[in-house]
């Protein structure tokens, strides 16, 4: 299933993706107007949280809604909504991993940067934001706003000390995140939290796909454009530390809990690795584009 | 006013210190049982985030609890509580200022590590503890589990691009807090998350202080103690970067919320600093006391 979070006449609301159509299913609506004796979550974390059946509420929902008379009345057209991040705030700091592809390691650095151990930063959670959301310029804060597509993995289910074996048992799916990054500030401030943490810069979305349709995420294309000009075309594949290498290492001794996002890191082609160097600025175009889940788009803006 | 957060009959509640008694002030009891028509908070988050008024809310509640006749059940002793952190769980990870006195970079390092710009990197949210609580000693992932005594600022009120001259409005209080860091996981994984991040290894309290109480932040004695040996003994006075400085530098372009807490620093004297260093054993009583806030304590165990 493709979840969405989304506001739609004032309301925060969720849904999945109408198979074939540009529109969401409007669970909370069909929560409240079809099925209000049962329990339905108010939102996509809230959901996650409260365990793996949510597939199954879903689709008892969305049964519902196709049995009504008034089908049409339950789903959300993508063009009348806005995109919110499928988890707009996450319970930690979104975490993320650095240097976790060899070319982009190399374009920023060199061969003596490659990580033996896994390197982890995080991103307020104040810096999420949706697809379609303008990310603001920081003019007066940085002249070296850069991108960096990536693959997220949003943890489904607590644990602690998990087993390589084991970690896609504690995966709930799969997103698209775009780690803006004040590259000035990164190098100014040593440790990457200020230069990462920007307010709006963590896009994310637009869906967050669940696990079952995704079976190879360490085999997935990922491709950024910038104007339609492809800046990076990778693959999942050629991550140095894999899906299930990250959440067994950052499961030791630190629980994860459901809603968790962990963003594995960013293959070669940013901004600062272009010779010379070519940062974002007001009015480029950032798409990132991950096999299987869809395609983030955000604009810089005001 | 000097707010806590506690277990008592397994529920989570929180007070303030009686004056002048081992005991705290039942707010959410009083609150029940007196006061049920009055707006007062659930927990000292909530009260914080609701905004200023917190303290004449609890000003009101401790009125009514002397004028009842059963002033002795709206108090609970200390030796009855379990302590919580002031904030059990921060809205954002715990943030924390790295190398912010000169003595403390010196011991860890040389001249040149002396920082130009703030330092910051997060404790993921899981970490907090309170007061008393067991810090786990992490043997299977660490052999070297230290200590660092610091001052944490509580921010009472939303803001962005803090002026300095302004900072001091946007606190809510003061409380103290042990950075407990495994220093083996801190090196290897080269940003400082994931050795910052092991489960319980942030304990914070045993109050929070509210802001009027201590005037004079940048000017408070800071001692933490070992088995009751003096290992750090320093002073506010020395910190690199002032509060005001910290404030509104973490504030540039990412958004402070009621409820952030930013600890400032570790002065002289971790365990690692030491010749040869001494780290944290299972058993030790590790006591980090501030002028004006109160000594937070906690043993190594299990």
């Amino acid at each position: 299933m493709k979840f969405l979070s989304f506001r739609f006449e004032g309301a925060l609301l969720y849904g999945v993706k109408v198979k074939k159509e540009e529109a969401a299913w409007n669970i909370v609506r069909i929560h409240k107007e079809l099925l209000p004796n049962e329990s339905v979550p108010a939102t996509l974390l809230e959901g996650i949280q409260n365990g793996m059946e949510l597939q199954e509420t879903v689709r008892k929902c969305i049964s519902a809604a196709v049995e009504s008379d008034q089908v049409s009345r339950y789903k959300v057209k993508f063009m009348d909504l806005v995109w919110e991040a499928p988890i707009p705030r996450t319970p930690k700091n979104v975490m993320c991993i650095g240097k976790n592809y060899q070319d982009h390691v190399l374009e920023m650095g060199s061969e003596k940067d490659l990580p033996k151990d896994i390197v982890v930063f995080t991103k307020a959670s104040t810096t999420i934001t949706g697809d379609h959301a303008p990310i603001p310029p920081h003019e007066e804060l940085t002249k070296e706003l850069d991108y960096e597509g990536e693959l997220a993995v949003v943890i489904g289910k607590k644990g602690k000390n998990i087993p390589e074996q084991q970690a896609i048992d504690y995966v709930f799916g799969y997103t698209i995140l775009n780690d803006i990054t004040a590259r000035d500030l990164q190098a100014k401030h040593k440790q990457f939290f200020l230069g990462k943490s920007l307010d709006e810069t963590c896009p994310m979305g637009p869906y967050l796909v669940s696990k079952d349709e995704i079976p190879y995420p360490n085999e997935l294309s990922i491709v950024t454009k910038v104007n339609d000009e492809i800046r990076q075309n990778g693959n999942t594949q050629d991550m140095i530390f894999s899906i299930e290498e990250i959440i067994s290492t950052l499961s030791k001794g630190m629980t994860l809990e459901p809603g968790d996002v962990i963003a594995t890191g960013t293959p070669a082609g940013v901004g600062k690795g272009l010779n010379p160097p070519i940062f974002l600025k007001k009015g480029d175009q950032v798409k990132v584009s991950i096999q299987g889940i869809g395609t983030l788009n955000n604009g810089i803006g005001e």
